[in-house]
């Protein structure tokens, strides 16, 4: 077994996987480690939802665009944010709950983020590989659909597990100094911005990128490409909209 | 060194720290650490703000509500959800940001808590202790002015960082069924709500928080004494106000 500082530095996406199951003793391992985690209050507001069953995962593969990674792991775990059970365990104890607002969304993210991650490097622990799903909030109306989420309940982020079929290269990351800040924020010059950025755009997967998409510069592929304004803007409404619908805003 | 999953089963919050520096090159393996987390793109839309100066730990102490440990741990971090990099760096490359909204503070607050618990979790393997500071959101104004976060950064929550002046049992947690839902979400009956939350109204602390309290019930020490309906609702509108002035709404 990997020491814990090793197995953070060897992370990597896999989003390639054999077909072979999770033992279900290895499964509730990787749970109980999610649970460990700090949470707000020790309330535990956050639930995982996990999704075996092929035909709902199918549908899950919908929302989360069709990757193929979402059909071959055998599991799926969604992370949400949970004030439902907290609340209805207030309401038969003769207390108000009061956690239908925006502040309890925040803490509730943080909990589930905390947990997922947790989960994560456990899985990982085992031999398992997972790739995150940022695609959750996009299309975070219908797996409240699929996964029958009730008010109060909103998915945040979501996980597949399974055992790898890949072992694809680290991926690269800004130098430490860009994202940490001695004792109050250091805002950037132009100058540090290109120093920064530098490794980053000289890679050999940036050149063919740029080849690919018939463009001049890295960043443009993320603006036009990747996460467009107008996309951005429209997931934010329809994402706010959803928080209403659930009862946090 | 413990192996991971053992490591995260053994996480406790620490509250009392001694005054011991953290060595340099311990504290960039750890922050290191927290840049190997999955990402949103890869965008890194998080930053670290690693505060030592005593006067301003001193400032952030009045914000996180003077809780000791603050002034104790030499070391305080604040996460923040962080687009004023990125955007600096698209419009250095003809690149038009669109991250300016509700999506990117979603996308980056998950960001900023994935690395948050990598950082802990390496802390913590090097036999230092941390604790997650919850208060972040309560005075979120006050510490963008005492960090000097520009528009495009907002924290998201903070720990402190030291070696530990104790070793408090394990926090109890409600069982894993209580928050794990197979397939899909499966809403609570009132039985199955005295049944979850049976082990934890029967501890000896809920007696003496009960007694301590002069209150009948565990769930009307959260209602009624820590987060009550009016200052949750006061620190939502606090911090959506200062999610529009950061410019994320």
């Amino acid at each position: 077994m990997l020491e814990i500082k090793d197995q953070i530095t060897n992370h990597r996406s896999i989003r390639k996987y054999r077909s072979e199951t999770i033992p279900d003793d290895i499964l509730s391992k990787i749970l109980e480690a999610g649970i460990k985690a700090s949470n707000t209050g020790n309330m535990q507001v956050y639930s995982m939802i996990v999704t075996k069953d092929e035909e709902l995962r199918k549908q899950l593969w919908e929302v989360h665009f069709k990757q193929n990674m979402v059909l071959q792991a055998p599991v799926h775990i969604t992370f949400c944010a949970d004030v439902n059970r907290f609340s209805k365990w207030c309401k038969l104890r003769k207390a108000e709950p009061g956690y239908d607002n925006f502040l309890w969304f925040y803490n509730a993210t943080i909990d589930a983020i905390l947990v997922s991650q947790n989960v994560a490097l456990s899985a990982e622990s085992f031999g398992l590989g997972i790739c995150y799903l940022g695609t959750t909030a996009y299309n975070a109306g219908r797996i409240i659909e699929i996964l029958k989420l009730p008010k109060g309940v909103i998915p945040i982020t979501a996980i597949v597990v399974g055992y790898p079929d890949e072992q694809p290269p680290l991926t690269g990351r800004l130098p430490l100094e860009a994202v940490v800040h001695n004792e109050t924020y250091c805002d950037y010059s132009d100058e540090k911005i290109d120093q920064l950025y530098a490794n980053l755009e000289a890679t050999e997967q940036t050149r063919q990128l740029l080849e690919v998409n018939q463009t001049e510069t890295l960043a443009q592929i993320f603006t036009n490409k990747r996460y467009t304004k107008k996309d951005n803007e429209a997931v934010s409404e329809a994402y706010l909209d959803v928080l209403k619908r659930q009862g946090f805003l």
